[in-house]
């Protein structure tokens, strides 16, 4: 793959056109451009469109008051631009909101190689689509984490897509493990084409909450440069990045604001900061930022794919929602990039507060300890007897926890069951179904099992380890008097099915 | 196929599920169906769902000013409910909105049978997209009219689609050609799948302008009952109808407007009300009765085709904007059934006026004559020679000519050519750019040829009529003056193109 020098030092992005799909390579781009460059020409008189005429659009002004980006209750009031978003677009989206995207990415993230480009997408939902709908070939192998996040995964199973989940540890993903499948590929997947797309949440994952270090990017990305894989960043979260937790620390302390360059240092970089080749797609979202109803994001990726994926647009989608754009462009151009991070510093102060409620509420019914020998991961006894386990989260909305089935009596009995298939999974929706009626919710782990086929679906099959089962805990959306009456709950039910005396 | 009674008096949709593709089949839905159904649990405290917090969204209050419904220049201010549509949704749409669209619908179009269902989809393009995705599998054919949407064709050509295109006349799509088609399909196609998915745009259809009669429709829905194909209407022009085109008339008067029922009667009926077994997908948009930037839309079909476009919404786009459907939301409600149906009727005066100033731009350079035989086909002449021929469109936005060109000179020489493949292609082609040239842009009819394969490319191979090619004339977006320049130009290279004195 040949590599050439861009002017402002950096690399340009190597050759990726081969790991475009058969269908997406098949698709042309419009013929209207031909008559855009004529509409251009002065005088010119166009009958060739065929676009509403404005003066029939009946919307006046739309006007937003929003919250100011300082910690203080400030409001600040917006007038949206009507007159070029009540009309159709380009496809591409808003050219003032995209040059925003850029530069608040080449600020964020610093992209280590020259020629990258920013394309909006309504929501990293859609994007998803998009992406595979770029990359995958029907029965392709796609590399994911050893548990994955189920949308994604709604969309690529009736493609007929596989998952190749890759073993993670405390860091996320283990590279070694990643380099293993893919040197193993021939011999483990006989007839199958090797995985070249992998799909990540590197930032506080769903489910697993875990974040990747640093280091374990750098030894990820070699790996895909060496497989030549293209990395797709999934990173709603990128921004909700907290402090270890920290039992000495009360979760009402209001941690020190920092200057938006230090607060940019104290975050774990993304893929794109070590992506010197171009094989980084990102995913971007307002969702988790600004508001999940905008249904608004954009894409950071090589021209090679976004001008794929922009053809791809004007036919399965078009702009996302001019309203959308509208808002989301006055109000980072109102709070410019630094009130911007300024916003998004408090936000992952809010939510860290919310972490910190969540374990302070274990702590409460369960004796946390650190496991032996495995760095941050905590313990959660009751009564002497292991229950379950976590990785304190560093980033995100959830905590992954493993639930220790060895000691719990129905899971003796359903494991010498003879009908019983799966009893770790059996045991799990009994769990489950206690939990909801002594009135709280949890997400099952089996939501997140990556989907390898209908013969790697038990837990034995899957190569899961033995009497353990997962709960997603999720932070976001509860008080702490809600968290604490929840784990309470939950508490009394580990006691009843583990048969522990009070 | 079994068909039930309903019990006000319509029958229940027949069993259409055989026309859902494989991939469509394979799609489950969402697991956290059994979370929600628990979370309704009065005192449930859960910490199954992802969503952020809403207390955290930046965004207080929408406000917008909009026109009134009636004639005057009325303004009405709108509070947008964000607490409701800033978060994320079901997929479905917000149930006002949803529930709107339905009693609209139920006024409108009184469909034939009655388990229809309503599902909002952000605008058309998209819409069109899960259909294809619903319905087709690869290498299906779809059939179309015989002139059709490049943009729906440029979804579905990569997929390995092709076009079954189905002649017309002034009425529409023929019925008898379609059913010919049908018949005739395993000759014509050996070994390839008979159509069972048509695509119409049947009122001011694009490119062709024509709007399709009420007694058509009722034998086109009745061929496509006996073959039994699904029928996709993708109808945003629906309310812009127009009447004939009467030259006794000056486009500047301005019509009496008529009561909502009466307005509603003057419109031809959508396939809708002969749908009596649930065959009819329709694709109905905002785009050109509010403003297209608002990417809203929605689908009105049988409930079987619903709940698959409701899975797909959730893996590929999930809502539309929040924002986008609250502002309709508003709108609709402060003005009402009526108020919006006023709204449309004087929509259809403002587009039906640009008609006839098209029309009468071109009757200030060519003599306008009816086609002997062929009721409302205008012929023009420039010099006693026929230049053009068009419906005068009682619809949409456009005016779809075919032009003559056997006394063109440039075509003679071209068709003695042996080098040129397509001689009608090659003027074609150079009478756009002249056209382009001179400061008139016209869409060329070629974007509009049904792609049918690599080998029915050429004029000739399509089948098409000798010596003929199309370009298409909006009327939508010019002034009266620019389109009188527009067509002056026109006139005059048509005149050095066919030779012909002043």
């Amino acid at each position: 793959m040949v590599q050439s020098q861009s002017t402002n030092g950096l690399p340009t992005a190597v050759d990726l056109g081969h790991h475009i799909n058969s269908r997406s390579r098949a698709r042309h781009p419009s013929p209207l451009k031909d008559i855009i460059r004529f509409m251009a020409v002065d005088d010119m008189v166009s009958l060739a469109g065929g676009l509403p005429h404005p003066s029939f659009f009946p919307f006046h002004t739309v006007t937003v008051t929003a919250s100011g980006p300082t910690v203080k209750k400030s409001t600040c009031s917006l007038e949206l631009p009507l007159e070029e978003i009540l009309q159709y677009g380009s496809g591409a989206g808003h050219p003032q909101l995209r040059s925003w995207c850029r530069e608040f990415t080449q600020r964020v993230h610093q992209p280590a190689y020259a020629d990258w480009e920013v394309l909006l997408h309504p929501g990293n939902t859609n994007a998803w689509s998009k992406v595979v709908g770029l990359l995958c070939e029907p029965d392709d192998y796609i590399l994911c984490e050893s548990y994955t996040y189920p949308s994604a995964q709604a969309f690529w199973i009736p493609l007929g897509n596989k998952a190749a989940p890759v073993p993670a540890d405390a860091e996320g993903m283990r590279a070694d493990a990643l380099n293993q499948i893919l040197h193993d590929w021939e011999d483990t997947h006989p007839g199958t084409r090797q995985p070249h797309v992998l799909y990540l949440v590197s930032v506080g994952s769903n489910p697993s909450g875990v974040t990747m270090s640093t280091k374990r990017r750098r030894h990820i990305y070699d790996v895909c440069v060496e497989y030549d894989i293209i990395i797709v960043e999934d990173d709603p979260y990128f921004f909700l990045q907290y402090p270890n937790y920290d039992t000495s620390l009360s979760a009402t302390d209001a941690p020190e604001l920092v200057s938006s360059d230090d607060f940019l240092r104290s975050l774990t970089p993304s893929m794109l900061q070590f992506d010197h080749q171009g094989r980084v797609i990102r995913l971007e979202s307002f969702s988790k930022t600004l508001a999940p109803g905008l249904r608004l994001g954009y894409f950071v990726a090589n021209s090679v794919f976004t001008e794929r994926l922009l053809r791809a647009t004007e036919v399965e989608t078009q702009d996302p929602s001019g309203l959308s754009q509208a808002l989301v462009l006055r109000l980072v151009e109102h709070w410019g990039i630094d009130g911007y991070l300024g916003w998004l510093q408090r936000l992952g102060v809010e939510y860290r507060r919310r972490r910190d409620w969540m374990i302070n509420a274990f702590s409460q019914h369960f004796r946390l300890e650190h496991a032996a020998g495995t760095g941050s991961t905590l313990l959660a006894y009751l009564n002497g007897v292991p229950i379950f386990s976590f990785v304190p989260p560093t980033g995100g909305m959830f905590i992954w926890a493993c639930f220790y089935l060895a000691q719990n009596p129905a899971f003796e009995e359903q494991r010498h069951e003879p009908d019983v298939v799966d009893p770790e999974q059996a045991v799990a929706d009994q769990l489950w179904q206690q939990f909801a009626e002594a009135k709280v919710l949890l997400a099952p782990g089996s939501y997140y099992h990556p989907w390898q086929g209908p013969d790697k679906v038990t837990t034995n099959a899957r190569g899961a380890n033995p009497a353990t089962t997962y709960f997603r805990f999720s932070f976001s959306m509860t008080t702490k008097e809600e968290m604490e009456r929840g784990i309470a709950r939950m508490a009394q039910v580990i006691r009843a099915s583990w048969k522990l005396e009070h």
